[in-house]
């Protein structure tokens, strides 16, 4: 291969790390912590975009823009919230640069131009949101109020890595009001069945969903639904999160409301989030010692064609085929590029290419051109075969079909093989080390157990899964009673 | 009137200010300059976004994303840029707020967590883009490269109005690389035309196209294109720009490439951008006294049917009516609000939609149901008509085609009769005072001329339109010859 890219069983993060920048998606800026998302990658992006932004409206929700800025004394209202996030927080102090008097070249922060009250740069927005929500309801009738915004978000974290923690990321966040608890509750749990729709038939990515026990809620929230995906190296990743907000953030914003009886009620709040961690968690579900592997539903273009020819004669022959194929395909909807570049030879191609993740690559040497054959293979497999050249387009939108379906089908095969109930410590330790993935276990629901159970394994609970049965047990580390099992794994 | 907004001859500015927030489309925020959009607002920003999106994809361009964050001394690198900016600049100086020891339920800004090197929240992104580039390009086959991003950016701006000027804004900003200087000067003009066509085409806003002075360019820039509109107080407002950068950034952050002849070049740069000030471009070019009009192809919703009732009775045979049409209209590809809240009286709703513009309103009452008819208003001339109730479908497409056409045309006219030749000072200054628009006068090219004409009258010149046809003249204030006339008039 002429990829140079590290093997998965050799060094799994490397071979994240090396893969996402050979196959083009993002790279590091020169801005500690902050990357770059180059067009291939963001055109990845831009299809999650497109679909979640569908899903949000077909459920009744719209869009709006608040403020990249918090002013520090909305910011730390709501103070769980705020303690949550003030370590992490980026601060504007000065809006203004000048000329540095000892050196007419550069520039230094002009001292007389501090701001009376600091701004952070939003880690999340519900501050700003509920300061400004507090406007917008005074009845009933203003409720429910359905938000999304698309944003970017700054958390100053220490270690970063490519799409999965980065100091400033893409999201999509979710801020909605509710007369009643009730309502609320099915809110949050509604847009987290909507990510995990999402997530398992756009991304391909099985997850399953739950809830975070107190220690793992988002700061603010009185409770935190997820879903929770497997990755290759038998680690979890949270892939969304949609919290129950209680009325916290109406208390400390103070937004009430009339009610239809006429009195007066805090309102009750969500908030939902998925991020351009998604990236990470889609490249880590599917891709191989090749490089990435894209779900058709997400690839830039869902087909490559290249050319195998020598001369212009023999190319020209071959582009009027493909021209034909391309044109036959965008017909039935599908994505295509003919990759005719005479600057590159076509092992360059096949290489790039399958680096690339494009599902599905059709291959036409002047050999097809007499038989009125293409070459076709899958990326998902790296099967080959031969396909007569009217069949072609019927054929290519059936195995998209096969491939989308076909990893979602080998996730979760993996995911089951990486998934053990357990009823000793002993048992929990070994297969944490021999193969990872889920561990299902009792725990006695205390903070401390959990907290033990980490500094022990690095193993966190990552949910209490929805599906999850009540029977009575005993806790795995402490053996008092427990009446269901929770699911921990070792994660990103 | 039910909505108190005042008139546009009593006070232009006070009338823009407050449809703006009276038609739900923006709001000012708790933080100084920053606006909030509202959901309504933002769904016409969306069907900006999607039409220029797809322009720019129809001319070659890819989305990518690149850091808020530009770090001090790469701010810095092109001069003439960073001097531009750097009075309007956000700096972040720390990244990390701590617990006020002073009063535990308040955070202070943590003096451990000072940045070693100031970050600058962008105003613009050639800088950080810039230095990604010289990673990017090494030899002509990497060029051109045509990126663009959608993204915030902050300028702080001392006085703000919503849309017009605000201290985050929203924009899309494209910047290429070119192996020649013609390709680039041909980039630039192409994305101006191509923001020319989506103002008059999709805004119903016609604007000149023209070229900046050297003393109204953009800070970097040795040309900037631009498109000017007219408002109808008789001001001008640029409504995007599009620039050529010379090789100013490539030998600013040393970015070479190798020609086809095997030399080291440095390489030729544009920026282009448009922004949420666009939203200003549309609302002051179309509406009226009784609020918003929006262009059919950027109403969120093009129609909207309202039930005139008394009863349970009525309200459900109108609705089997209205539920017809709806679905009839949306076979058609029409948008169509059917609002049979009961909450709200029809004069409240005709007044709403009235405020926000709809472009076509679909009434039904019980003598419509008799004679199998709807009354069908249009926003833009507030005028009337019964159409049958079987052919209100085609009706309603063919009106929404000539609301679009309507509105520009208007629009044309009033630019029109408020563009006036002039060829004295005297002139200039009466049709300034009186009528105001676009005045085309010859200028002698000197900063010093534009610049004390602008102290005289508050009049700068908009630019040099493309088809401005060269001429022997004398300039309107000095008397110096000229060659051509360029375009005056106060501005946004």
């Amino acid at each position: 291969m002429g990829k140079n890219l590290t093997k998965r069983s050799e060094d799994y993060s490397k071979w994240y790390n090396e893969l996402v920048v050979k196959a083009d998606l993002a790279e590091n800026s020169a801005v500690r912590g902050c990357m770059v998302i180059k067009p291939y990658g963001f055109a990845i992006w831009e299809k999650m975009q497109a679909e979640l932004d569908k899903m949000f409206k077909e459920t009744g929700h719209q869009n709006a823009y608040f403020p990249l800025f918090v002013p520090k004394s909305l910011f730390e209202a709501e103070e769980k919230n705020a303690e949550g996030f003030a370590k992490e927080c980026a601060v504007v102090t000065h809006y203004r640069l000048k000329t540095d008097p000892d050196n007419p070249s550069k520039l230094i922060v002009d001292p007389n131009a501090k701001l009376e009250e600091e701004l952070i740069v939003r880690p999340t927005s519900e501050a700003i949101i509920w300061s400004t929500y507090k406007g917008w309801i005074q009845s009933y009738r203003d409720l429910p109020l359905l938000i999304n915004q698309w944003a970017n978000v700054v958390r100053w974290e220490m270690r970063t890595r490519l799409f999965l923690r980065t100091a400033e990321f893409l999201w999509q966040e979710g801020h909605t009001a509710h007369a009643t608890k009730q309502e609320a509750m099915e809110e949050a749990e509604l847009m987290n069945n909507v990510y995990a729709t999402f997530a398992e038939n756009f991304l391909a990515v099985p997850v399953i969903k739950g809830l975070k026990t107190e220690s793992e809620r988002f700061a603010g929230a009185d409770e935190t639904f997820c879903i929770e995906a497997l990755m290759q190296d038998g680690k979890a990743l949270q892939a969304g999160t949609s919290h129950f907000l209680g009325q916290n953030f109406a208390k400390a914003f103070d937004v009430k409301f009339t009610t239809n009886q006429g009195k007066q009620d805090h309102v009750w709040a969500t908030s939902w989030g998925v991020s351009t961690r998604l990236m990470g968690a889609l490249i880590m579900t599917h891709s191989d010692d090749q490089g990435l592997v894209l779900p058709p539903n997400l690839a830039p273009y869902q087909v490559v064609i290249v050319p195998i020819y020598k001369g212009e004669e023999q190319l020209e022959a071959i582009s009027q085929v493909a021209n034909e194929i391309v044109d036959d395909l965008r017909l039935r909807g599908i994505s295509v590029k003919y990759d005719n570049r005479d600057t590159h030879k076509p092992g360059w191609k096949f290489n790039e290419y399958e680096l690339k993740g494009v599902p599905l690559r059709i291959g036409i040497g002047p050999k097809d051109l007499e038989k009125r054959t293409v070459e076709l293979a899958r990326r998902d497999t790296l099967t080959k075969e031969f396909v007569a050249k009217d069949a072609v387009v019927n054929r290519v939108a059936l195995l998209l079909k096969e491939i989308q379906d076909n990893l979602f089908e080998k996730a979760k095969k993996y995911r089951e093989d990486h998934y053990t109930t357990v009823d000793t410590f002993d048992e929990f330790k070994e297969i944490l080390e021999s193969k990872g993935g889920f561990i299902s276990a009792h725990w006695d629901g205390t903070a401390g157990t959990e907290e033990k159970i980490k500094q022990l394994t690095k193993a966190t609970i990552r949910c209490i899964p929805m599906d999850s049965i009540l029977e009575d047990g005993k806790c795995v580390l402490t053996g008092a009673p427990s009446k269901q099992r929770v699911l921990f794994a070792k994660a990103y």
